[in-house]
C-alpha cells in the first residue's frame, strides 16, 4: 500500500479523444479540477459536453459528441460499481442526454487506462475503435457494418483479442433510429435517447477494449473495510436477495397490483393477463443467472423458451421495463414473445421501453381509426397480439413502412400523422414514459417531468414513494413531493459518479454515506471525506443538465406530461381517480430546487453550486 | 519417428460404447478384423451397425444405434480428411442411413482416444455426454434441453471447456422430427435422414469433445511425402480455386444452365430468377472465409444480409444445395430469405434438402387445390414467397399446423394427405431428393435410385457426366451407365473409411490411388497398399449396406423413382424430352454389380467380398 500523494488514486489520469472525422485519438490529462468538481462518470460526461458542444448543434452531425466515462470505484473491488455512462445530446429529444450501461466494458475501458472517451466528428466510412491499453486504432469496420449486434461481437472479437468488451450499434443506429440503443458484448444496453443514433451518425459500429491496468487505491486497508462493510449491508438487506433471485422480475406482478405497470398504453384497464407475471411463473424461465463486473447480485436471468412459435431461444431475460412494454402495455401476456422481441431488440439495437411505447402508440390509433391497413401495409394492430408487436419491432429496427416513423419516436410520429394522433403519444419531451404510472406515485412522475432527459425512471426513482424508503410518503399525495423529487435526482446524480447500479440506491443497499466511505479512501480526495459534498456534487450535476438544456432553449413549458396523464383519471385501484396534478407539484419543486418561476436556477442556487459561470454566459438567471 | 510395430498407427485403437439407458459406458478394444476389413469411418459404422442392430428396430427407439465415426486419416496432416461420419437406421426411410459432417468434431472425437462412438439405448431424462479424453460423463441436460443449438453451444462450452467441439441438435431433432439434423458447433450439419430425430429419440441433447491425443503414424517420411504430394495435386487443380473462392456457391448458376437445380418441385419450368444465383452476386454476400480442421480449401463462406426483412444477419452460406431447395425448387430468387431460412435450419436443426422439397411439396398441392387454407392456418402458399418459405421452415422444425405432418418427410406426408398427393413427393427411399434433375444426369439418378439411404447425392456423386472426370460421358445416355454408378459409390464408400470430403473426390483432388498413398504409411497395413483393395472395401461396405436394406425388408421395388421423373418430360433445355429410363438403367446396373434381377448380391460376389457369412443368416442370395 503506498501512502504517497497520487493525484489519481482511484482514477487512470487520462481521457482519450477520438476524432473520427480526421481518424486521429489524443490522449489527455485528466484535470484536477474536473475530478474535484465532478467526481467522475456523469459528472465528468455533461461537464465536457456543456464546455464541448456548443448550442444547437445537430445531435446527428458531426459537432455532436459522444462521451463515455467510468468512475472513481469502476473496476474497483467495491461492488455495484462498475458501470459505464454514455452522454451526448439526443436527436430523440434534442436535449441532453444520459444513458447507463452494465456488464464488463466499463471496468474494461479503465484498466485499458482510461477515465473517460470522447468521440467526436464523423468517419467517411464506417469504422470500428479498437482499443488495447495505449494502442487506440480507428479501424475499417465494412465487414461488420449492417450486421446485428451479437454477428458484429462476433466477428470484432475475431478481429481483435478474444477477451475484449465492447460496446456496439445494431441496424437499428446504422439507419439512426431514434429509438436505439448502445449494446455491450453481453448485451447491456444503454438504451435511453437515440445513444445507438448518434453513433451510427458518426459510422462508429464498436468501441472495443482491453486492458491490463488498474488503478491504485490511496487507503488500501480504510477501502478494504468500507468494501466489508458494504457486502454486509448487501447481506442483510432483503432487496440483495430478490435482486439475486429473479432481478427486476421479481417486481413486475406486484407493481402491476400497485398503480404502475400502465396498461394498453396507458389507459390503464384492467389486464387479466397481469396473473402470467407472478415471480413464480417467471421464475420457471430462468436457466442461467449472471452479473456484471464486480457485482455479487447477478441480477441478469437467462430465459428459455421451450415451447410455441419462439421456442428455442435462450436469452437474457425481459427486465421488468420490458415485460411491460411489450407485454402489459400492448395487453399481451404472452412471455414467450416478450422474451423474441427482447432479443430482437438486443440484436438491432433498440431501447425496449421506446419501442414498446412506439408499438401501443400506433396500436392505438389502429384502434381508433387514425391510421388503417393502408399505414400498417397489412398488418394487424390489435392489443394483445404478439405477432404484430414482434413485427412491428422488426420492422421500427430496419426502418420498414410504418416502423421508419415509429423509430422517430412518438412525439415526432404524432406530429407527422396528425388527426389528433398526439393525444395518444405518451412522452415527455419526446422520450417516451417507462413502466410507471406518475398518476400513481406523484413524486416519481415529478420526476419524469423534471428529468432532463425527458421521462425517465432511472432519473429519480422515487424509493419513498415505492418502497417507503427512507421513509413511506403517500404516492397520491402532492404535499412535500418537491423535496422527495430533488433528494432521488441528486442522489443519483451523485452516486452516478460511480458509477454505481441504481438497484443499489432504491434500496439502500448503497447510501451516498457509504459512497464517501469508499471514495475517500480510493482516491484520497479530502473533499470526497464529506457525504454532504457528494450531495452537492449531485445537486451540481444535475444544475448543470438543467442550464445544458436551457441553452438548447427548453423552458417550463417542457417540464409536462402527456394529456392522458394530466386529465384522465386511472379507472383501476388502486389509484382509481387519480390524474397528474402538474401545476402544484411543479411550483413546489421549482421552489425547492432554488428555481425561479421559468424553471431557472436563482443566482444563489448558482453560487452554492459553483455554476455562475457556466450559467452567466447564458444570461439565464 | 517409430518404426516398430504398432496395430494401431493411424488409429486409436478405441471404441467408446455409450449406453444412455443405464448411463454406463464402456472402452472397448478396437479390432483387428474391423480395421482390415472396413479400414475406418463408413466401414465401421456400417459394420457395427449391421451387426449389432436387429432387423426391425423401431428407428426412434432404445434398440437403435447412431454411431459416429473417424478415420484412419482424421486428425493428421492429410488434407481435407477430418471430416466425421453417423450412421444409424434412419427413422425417414426405415432404411439404413450415413449421414457426413464436417468441422471440427471428427478431429476432436479423434484426439480424445476414439475410432468411434456407438451410442445406444435411451436415457430417461435428456442428457448430454461430455468426453474428456479418457474421462466420460453422461450428464443432466434440462438447462439446455429445447434450445436452439447455436444457444445450447454456448451453454455447453461454458459447462465444459471453451474449446470443446459438439455435435448437438436443435428443437426439430428434440420433437423428433423426421427431417432433422445432426449439427456441430461450427454449423456443420450431417443432416439427412433424421439422425437428429435418433439423438432426440434417445434424449441426447449433445455429444461434447475435448481430446489432447495424437494417433501416431507409421512411416512419417513416406507419409509427409504424400501429404506433400497431395498439396500439390490440389493446387495444380482449378478446382482447389473455385472451391477456395466460392464453395459450392460456384456451381449454382451453371448447375441450373446445365439442367440440373431443378425448379418448381422438379417441374423444371424455366425459373427467372436463376440469373440472381450467379457466383458474382453470390460472391457480393460473402464476407469470410473458414473450412475444417486440417483442410486449405476453405470453402464455407460467411453470408451478410445488408437490406430488407432478414438484413443484419451473418451466417454459414446457403451451400449450392439450399440455394435450390429455399430457392429454385421454389421460384424463389430472394437471396436474402434463403441466407435467413438456411440459418433457421442450423439453429432448428433441420436439413434444408428434405425441407426445401417438402416445402415445394405442399406448395404444388396448395397449388393443386389438394390442400387449402384450412390446412395451411391461413398461410398462402406461392411459388416465389419468401414470407411463406421462412414461415414453413419454422413450423416444420417446432411440428406446428402442416409443418407437424411435413416434418415427416414427403413420403409420410402424402400418405396422411391422400387426395393423389403422392404424385407430387419426390422421394427415393423416403428421401428427399437434392437438387439434381435425375433425367438431366442419369448415372447420377441410377445412383439415388439404388443408394442406400434413399435419394443422395453423396452417395454416388457422377463426375462422369457432371464433370467429364474422369473420362466424359454423354449425360442423357443410358449406355454404360451402370459401371460408372458403381465407380463412383465404391469410391465413395472406399473415401469415406477416411473420411475424405467429397468435394475433393468429386475433381479427383483425391483418388483412391493417392488415399492408399497416404493410409499405407499412416498405418503400416500391407493390405492398404494397394488400391485395388481400397476399391474392394468401398464395393464391400455398399454391399454391406445394400444386404442391411435386404434384411429389413427392402426390395427391388424401392430402387424407383418419383412418378414426376418417370413419366414427366423435362420442358426445359438442354434436358427437354428426358425422361429417366428407370427399367433399362436399373438391369445394367444389377448386372455390373454383381446382384440378381431381384438386386441381390450373388453367391459369388458375396464370397468376393467375404460377406457370405453376413448374408447367408438372411437366406438372401
Amino acid at each position: 500500500m503506498s501512502q504517497e500523494f497520487n493525484p489519481w488514486f482511484g482514477y487512470m489520469g487520462h481521457i482519450l479523444r477520438i476524432n473520427l472525422t480526421n481518424h486521429k485519438h489524443t490522449i489527455e490529462p485528466l484535470k484536477k479540477d474536473l475530478v474535484e468538481s465532478f467526481i467522475g462518470g456523469r459528472g465528468f460526461g455533461i461537464k465536457i459536453l456543456f464546455d464541448e458542444v456548443p448550442k444547437g448543434v445537430d445531435p446527428l452531425g458531426p459537432s455532436n459528441k459522444l462521451i463515455f466515462s467510468t468512475g472513481p470505484l469502476t473496476g474497483t473491488k467495491v461492488q455495484s460499481a462498475s458501470r459505464w455512462i454514455a452522454q451526448f445530446k439526443s436527436p430523440l429529444t434534442d436535449a441532453y442526454c444520459r444513458s447507463v450501461g452494465g456488464g464488463f466494458f466499463g471496468a474494461e475501458l479503465k484498466f485499458a487506462g482510461y477515465d473517460a472517451i470522447i468521440v467526436e466528428g464523423r468517419s467517411e466510412k464506417p469504422v470500428y475503435v479498437w482499443i488495447n491499453d495505449d494502442k487506440v486504432e480507428i479501424r475499417d469496420a465494412a465487414d461488420v457494418w449492417s450486421m446485428t449486434t451479437y454477428a458484429a461481437q462476433e466477428f470484432l472479437r475475431e478481429k481483435t483479442d478474444e477477451k475484449a468488451r465492447m460496446v456496439t450499434i445494431g441496424p437499428a443506429g446504422e439507419r439512426l433510429v431514434k429509438i436505439s440503443a448502445l449494446v455491450t458484448d453481453d448485451m447491456r444496453t444503454a438504451a435511453r435517447g437515440g445513444g445507438g443514433a448518434v453513433m451510427g451518425s458518426k459510422n462508429l459500429k464498436a468501441i472495443v477494449v482491453k486492458g491490463s491496468k488498474k488503478a491504485t487505491i490511496h487507503n488500501e486497508k480504510a477501502f478494504d473495510e468500507a468494501v466489508k462493510e458494504q457486502i454486509e449491508t448487501y447481506r442483510k438487506n432483503p432487496a440483495f436477495e430478490h435482486f439475486k433471485n429473479l432481478g427486476t422480475n421479481s417486481i413486475v406482478y406486484l407493481f402491476y397490483t400497485i398503480g404502475h405497470f400502465p396498461t394498453y398504453n396507458f389507459k390503464q384497464l384492467p389486464f387479466e393477463g397481469a396473473g402470467r407475471f407472478t415471480p413464480e411463473i417467471l421464475a420457471s424461465y430462468v436457466v442461467k443467472h449472471n452479473g456484471c463486473y464486480g457485482c455479487m447480485v447477478r441480477c441478469w436471468k437467462t430465459f428459455k423458451v421451450t415451447h410455441g412459435p419462439y421456442a428455442g431461444i435462450a436469452w437474457d431475460f425481459p427486465e421488468y421495463e420490458t415485460h411491460w412494454s411489450y407485454g402489459g402495455l400492448l395487453g399481451n401476456c404472452n412471455i414467450e414473445s416478450i422474451t423474441y422481441a427482447n432479443m430482437l431488440s438486443d440484436l438491432y439495437g433498440l431501447d425496449t421501453i421506446s419501442t414498446g411505447v412506439a408499438i401501443a402508440f400506433a396500436t392505438e390509433l389502429y384502434e381508433k381509426g387514425i391510421i388503417g391497413k393502408s399505414e400498417t401495409d397489412g398488418l394487424e394492430l390489435k392489443w394483445g397480439s404478439p405477432e404484430a408487436m414482434v413485427e412491428l419491432v422488426k420492422r421500427i429496427a430496419l426502418r420498414i413502412g410504418l416502423g421508419s416513423l415509429l423509430g422517430e419516436g412518438v412525439k415526432r410520429a404524432a406530429e407527422a400523422i396528425g388527426r389528433g394522433a398526439e393525444k395518444y403519444a405518451i412522452h415527455v419531451k419526446g422520450l417516451e414514459l417507462p413502466a410507471y404510472d406518475p398518476r400513481s406515485a406523484k413524486a416519481h412522475g415529478l420526476s419524469f417531468a423534471t428529468s432532463p432527459i425527458g421521462a425517465s425512471h432511472c432519473i429519480g426513482w422515487n424509493k419513498f414513494e415505492i418502497m417507503g424508503i427512507p421513509r413511506k410518503v403517500d404516492p397520491f399525495g402532492v404535499e412535500g413531493k418537491g423535496e422527495i423529487t430533488k433528494y432521488v435526482q441528486d442522489e443519483t446524480a451523485a452516486a452516478e459518479t460511480a458509477i454505481f447500479c441504481l438497484f443499489t440506491l432504491t434500496n439502500e443497499m448503497v447510501t451516498l454515506d457509504l459512497y464517501s466511505k469508499l471514495l475517500y479512501p480510493a482516491t484520497g480526495i479530502e473533499k470526497f471525506k464529506d457525504p454532504r459534498y457528494l450531495w452537492l456534487v449531485g445537486e451540481r450535476i444535475f444544475n448543470l443538465e438543467r442550464i445544458f438544456n436551457i441553452r438548447e432553449g427548453f423552458d417550463v413549458s417542457q417540464d409536462t406530461m402527456p394529456e392522458r396523464i394530466l386529465k384522465e383519471p386511472v379507472p383501476r385501484e388502486p389509484s382509481k381517480g387519480q390524474v397528474f396534478e402538474l401545476d402544484i407539484l411543479l411550483k413546489d419543486y421549482y421552489k425547492v430546487r432554488g428555481w425561479n418561476e421559468r424553471g431557472i436556477p436563482t443566482k444563489e442556487k448558482l453560487k452554492e453550486l459553483e455554476l455562475s459561470e457556466a450559467a452567466k454566459e447564458l444570461k439565464v438567471a
